[in-house]
């Protein structure tokens, strides 16, 4: 049982009636994601095009940023907002989309760009998945 | 001038057709309600009701991290993504909207509820008029 | 192989003297601690007795933090400065050692403070681990 | 009266034996050096000699993040630890040390870099007197 869903078991209240397994998967994905971002950014920045890569740079930090804070909101369950936490989701899936996207245009090229479409690609499924559930 | 202001003023390349004015005035709202919100988690922890603002400090905590997001984001203008930047400045003024809702329930008791309300009041507002330019 | 090794194995340029398999295993430990350390605090919060708990839910936002900027800094090799690199893992340490002492005073009490202590202790040892050897 | 020192003199319990004003300064030049270092990696990214400027778009990014963790560490009040505050500080002075002479490097020639240079000085300067005052 990983960390976070030992933390997920050990939360003292009720989480609601949320989909428990749901909301695990989605807190994993967008620390998995914050983290894949961060360094595809990096490894952009090494490779001798990075100039050619600006934009797929600039995406990677923007979703590392937007998983992260959704990473967090998620890990939080007291005093719930059904509104904010949709209106994260949203944003983070619309985040894992567009650097999904980018990172696709140069998969075939640079390893790090497939690995993080995955992990991107990944993230939107179960940021959706969780959106519809709740 | 502000340092924001002259990052945006030294920015090599077209900012686009995007108002600079509602542009730096949402950057600067974003990193000001990240901090105040920070602080009144904080301050709100510190009082013997504590008990009592749970739902307040886990609002400030998620509001100080999508604001923080957003205005990262904002700094940024390579590779704009309008899709993406728009999905996020929702999720910070409905952060935003929430954390001045709840602030405001305890603004008469706590004055750094009452700071806290208007600077997220602030940063709603300002997030909205940059998405009506966009 | 997880997604932060994968990312690690496909950064195009030398990593330098670097132990991967240490570094790889801070950064899992960063995110992990990072994670667990919001979700304490918010279930600290949650409690009845919450008041009692805000230096723990004071540490373990501080905590989060420092792990959440020492995971970022560690999955960037570009470019690496020894020194800002140490300081950082030093405050890490330091930070997570805060954090499983205050947890640790509340794990037979809370099934969320002791695996947080936990994952804090084990991030502070690998954080001291890597230090030693860079 | 700015929104930090506002929620700085609402806080409601005794900030200990703190010199108020050059914690004030610190947070103000934590909030600001995170900001101009998050567009300078962005101003970085948009010149076409990009690749040539990798190291100063990484410093940037970590000093970022440490400066927006350690604004955030000095804005809570409630059980302050004094080695963690010192040794998260201690890092933030380093980072700011490092992005400064980075930036430094390319002052004459790029504008968002002489800004950003001068105000991870400032920054720096206010971490060491906070340090050397606690």
């Amino acid at each position: 049982m990983s960390v976070a869903q030992q933390m997920l078991e050990s939360y003292p209240k009720s989480l609601g009636g949320v989909d428990r397994e749901k909301l695990r998967a989605c807190i994993d994905a967008c620390y998995e994601c914050a983290q894949a971002c961060t360094a595809c950014a990096d490894a952009c920045l090494s490779e001798d095009t990075a100039a050619g890569l600006a934009k797929c740079v600039r995406t990677n930090l923007d979703c590392a940023d937007q998983c992260d804070t959704t990473g967090r909101v998620l890990s939080r369950h007291t005093g719930y907002d059904a509104n904010m936490t949709r209106a994260i989701l949203e944003a983070c899936a619309q985040s894992c989309k567009a650097c999904a996207d980018e990172c696709a245009l140069h998969a075939e090229q640079y390893e790090h760009c497939r690995v993080c479409a995955e992990a991107c690609r990944r993230c939107e499924m179960v940021c959706r998945e969780l959106i519809a559930s709740l």
